[in-house]
């Protein structure tokens, strides 16, 4: 199953794609869109929209997995990231892909295991599941990956779940 | 010019057309989008996305003005409206509308004069500029109707400005 992780936001998205044989987990393509701060502010939901589009069209994922939005000390910001985020979802239901969400606390649980676990030890464990030779950067990349990592790890276990449930 | 004003929103998006003749306000559609509370939430930003696409396809309008969104005391609401708002912003871009952005505050002050008159009043004054028998219900749509003649305003202040200055 290929997954593609987003940590949305505004200014950068992090996305990342993975492959998920069994229980081996391969990394596919990541990077981050970029929209200009001087572009007007509707021109820049278009592009990530299209942006996404794009990906998914090139890399064919069957999954989105996103992170939730808690509230942010910047109101402002935390709207413009959550105009984006519903974009980037748009683009994901348009083309078939069921959308899992999972709170900052679920990723760093699926990752380290320790859901109150340091930014650093989430890259480094993201880094180590996917054997890349550094941590991606900017974080908002790293952050995509260990999204789509943890879908990956909630899905192998709904898949336990189920077989040992004979469904 | 025809404009459609948008209350942006969720559960319910309000709508408004109107067509301005030089000082003449005409309304020319008005209603809601509602979505369902059952339905998946990504579902739901695709059902909003839609409408408003089908909407700019049968009325055709020149610009979209939507509401800004302030900070809500419901910060999931808050957050989950302005995805819903990210999406409408996109099929208007989409559609190549330009697109305008006024405060509850500026609406108030175009329609009122008065940047923190009453809603009561707000609805009182939209429907007497736009000749209707009664205000239009719920409220999303009466304050969708509202932002668009604030749009309206806003563009004939604009149309002297230029005028005055030669233009």
């Amino acid at each position: 199953m290929r997954i593609l992780g987003i940590d949305p936001g505004y200014a950068i998205v992090g996305f990342g794609f993975i492959d998920k044989n069994g229980s081996r987990l391969t990394p596919v393509q990541y990077g981050s869109i970029q929209t200009e701060a001087h572009t007007d502010p509707s021109q820049r939901l278009k592009d990530i929209y299209e942006s996404v589009v794009h990906l998914i069209d090139k890399y064919q994922p069957e999954a989105l997995a996103i992170e939730k939005l808690f509230f942010n000390r910047n109101v402002t910001t935390a709207m413009t990231v959550a105009e984006a985020r519903g974009v980037t979802i748009l683009a994901a239901v348009q083309k078939g892909l069921p959308v899992a969400e999972y709170t900052p606390m679920q990723v760093k649980q699926a990752i380290v295991g320790y859901g109150k676990a340091e930014k650093k030890q989430v890259q480094e464990m993201t880094r180590m599941f996917l054997n890349l030779a550094q941590v991606p950067k900017p974080d908002d990349v790293a952050d995509a990956l260990a999204i789509a990592i943890c879908h990956a790890h909630s899905s192998t276990l709904t898949d336990k779940i189920n077989g040992v449930l004979g469904r």
